[in-house]
């Protein structure tokens, strides 16, 4: 007969729980028969001890077995990306229909914003009229017949991920590589996609600060994956500064939008388009990189793209005209211009800092249940490396209240540290590959 | 504005909690503001990181000022003693009348038995009439006009560690030392005792496995009481084997009493002198050990050390004529003889194995609220580096349950292991003060 205080005690001293004994613990807690304060300390214990691959397999099998899975037929491509989140990325609302535009199918389940980061759900959310809300059976004949759809985590996908994680969000335990892995990769491939790119973040504005720390992740999130028979890269991208020009929920739209038709937006490109070759050799629909980016380079050019976005706007019940005129978005009462306090070039921008601050005016949130002003965010044009003067205008603040949004104003111009010469080290977005 | 889950993190990273924050942390968990899973996962994270003596002595404090405190007038020379635990060790019940008979006053909170030791409460309670309840003014009368009372943790004393204990109990978080300290040194500090001897038993059936891990503990232990004004004294006790030749809750207190009517229990006998000793010098009774130890072996010899012991049994409403008379204890319905099956030295005794063996036949207990039969138990006649031979007579089990009871036969013959000859170091009973 197991018991929750010895499996406890076993992982508090280091040693691996079989499949039996983590199933014991999970699927108790699920059932209720394993209290909150058992799994809190075990969870505790998990984070201070590390879990062996085996053990994050196991985990990951439970929880995919707690609800129900989405399976596609082989000959549906099916790909999905996931992002290790940061300030202003954008990059599923501009990957997703280049993706299915070159005719890869696009089961994607997405999360929320919380704290400085952003999430597609709010983004998508600011299209006036779209709804992320769809039955597992409705996602799976959307994505069939229209190569994509874009929805919530339902209460029937992962259920026993969804509850642990709302445990590790209040005592102290989302930090763990193991846990972290879990959570992922189950609702990726529960999900039912066969292949997944994964953008982890490096950098001061992400959770993994280093390349070693990152490549740790990347190892695990790989090996979990593999072992379900799902194909994982992982694409490395710096997190140093926000992406794009535009951070704030119907501002990203309307920037994901212009892209798709053709903007010139470095950053967004070179992960969009870093991301999605990978996509397109994985699900061999590319043969080579060559190909691959010809084939993305085509379809925005055709306007596929951006047709293809339209159409996930009609699915999902949302007004596609925002495409041909963004001005049909949410908007905020006031824009107030930034203008540079520092002269010099730009060594450093602390975006973790901005997308704390942007929660004062509704662009994000602390708690899911806050409520968030679609309109509001901020612009800044300047990356880093970039040469600015004083006076000079590097951006604006969309915001329904003055007041907040010249806080904003100002802790954006603290974020960017500049230098007289420029004599640092600018490092490039695309890191590395796995 | 504190948050429970930033604390959490900051104990998690191994920093240091000030007062205010540790304060915020207990109370909000005994005010119900701070939810049983944070705290557990809090827990969990000082079993990992620890707490440095600052935070050890805030915690103590937080937990004595969450009840009501016992206060002596200065002329009341109160002492106590705590034990870290052992099989058979009833040296509370020798100790106590003993001092007390001395001239000491002796303010006592005692523990029930759970796992492999036993109770002083549970002991005491197979007296018949024995009654461990007393409100908080009746102990501190009681304990001025009688000079002793021993009695259980009452609700209003110390309820923050009552609370921790219990969820600490259930979250494989018991044993961190700076828990540990806390929660014993609170009790001991709010029951009002200005000196404290505490025997920490060293070895294989302690806790403290080595001499090294012991002395951690008590410079804990002896630092959190010196903080608060209290004399502390640690004596090392080797607990390789049980104490005394019985164990079980009636039989015990049968031992104790031939004990302090002058029977020879040579083990007994020197750990509740060390111990007499010791709080003879703290209280400042005695000058010198020579003169203590004449006090002590006066109140024996004269009589006066059983009398406070009967005094107790009055005071606490049970019946005194066991002393005189110690049928009139519970008894069990049958003895069964335990006949050596091995011959030779013994080398080893695993009293951990006869701990836990004895729940079977209600002698101990696994949970609070198991029955215990008081009347059963064990005798074990031999000691480490005794001769035994093949069908010799080495103890007795004393069991309602003639099946149960033949178990725990086996179990005692297995945790004995015997050598051809006597090549090994028989460790001495007292390792050390402190």
């Amino acid at each position: 007969m197991l018991n929750p205080v010895e499996l406890i005690l076993k992982k508090r001293s280091g040693s691996e729980l079989n499949s039996a004994e983590m199933c014991f613990m999970v699927n108790g807690f699920i059932k209720g028969e394993i209290p909150e304060y058992q799994m809190s300390a075990f969870l505790m214990a998990i984070f201070f001890r590390g879990m062996s691959k085996e053990e994050i397999v196991n985990l990951t099998r439970i929880y995919i077995e707690s609800g129900s899975q989405i399976v596609f037929e082989e000959q549906y491509k099916t790909c999905d990306k996931h992002s290790t989140g940061g300030v202003g990325d954008k990059i599923t609302m501009t990957l997703a229909p280049i993706m299915a535009a070159c005719g890869a199918y696009i089961p994607m389940i997405s999360g929320r914003g919380l704290g400085h980061t952003g999430g597609t759900l709010d983004k998508l959310e600011s299209i006036p009229g779209y709804d992320t809300y769809m039955t597992e059976d409705q996602f799976k004949e959307t994505v069939i017949k229209h190569r994509l759809a874009i929805i919530a985590q339902s209460a029937s996908l992962v259920p026993a991920d969804k509850k642990i994680y709302a445990l590790r969000d209040v005592t102290g335990t989302v930090e763990s590589l193991p846990l972290i892995t879990a959570s992922i990769m189950s609702k990726k491939i529960a999900e039912g996609a066969k292949n997944l790119v994964i953008d982890l973040k490096v950098g001061s504005g992400a959770f993994m600060k280093t390349i070693e720390d990152a490549t740790k992740l990347a190892d695990l999130l790989k090996f979990t994956g593999e072992s379900f028979g799902q194909k994982v890269s992982i694409i490395f991208t710096q997190m140093n500064s926000p992406l794009g020009f535009a951070i704030g929920n119907a501002l990203e739209i309307k920037e994901s939008i212009e892209y798709l038709k053709g903007a010139d937006i470095p950053d967004i490109d070179m992960i969009t388009k870093a991301l999605a070759i990978e996509m397109l050799l994985q699900t061999e629909i590319a043969g080579e990189a060559k190909v691959a980016i010809n084939k993305i380079n085509q379809v925005i050019a055709n306007g596929k793209a951006i047709e293809k976005f339209k159409d996930l706007i009609t699915l999902h019940h949302g007004n596609p005209n925002v495409c041909d005129d963004t001005d049909l978005l949410p908007k905020s009462t006031h824009i107030l211009k930034i203008m540079s306090n520092k002269k010099g070039f730009i060594s450093n921008i602390n975006s973790q800092q901005i997308g704390y601050s942007l929660i004062k005016i509704g662009a994000g949130r602390t708690t899911l249940s806050s409520p968030l002003a679609m309109g509001s965010g901020a612009y800044l044009y300047k990356k880093i490396g970039d040469r600015i003067d004083i006076s000079e205008e590097i951006g604006e603040v969309h915001t329904d209240n003055i007041s907040l949004g010249s806080e904003v104003v100002n802790d954006i111009l603290n974020s960017i540290t500049v230098r007289n010469i420029k004599d640092f080290e600018i490092k490039p977005i695309i890191l590395g590959k796995m």
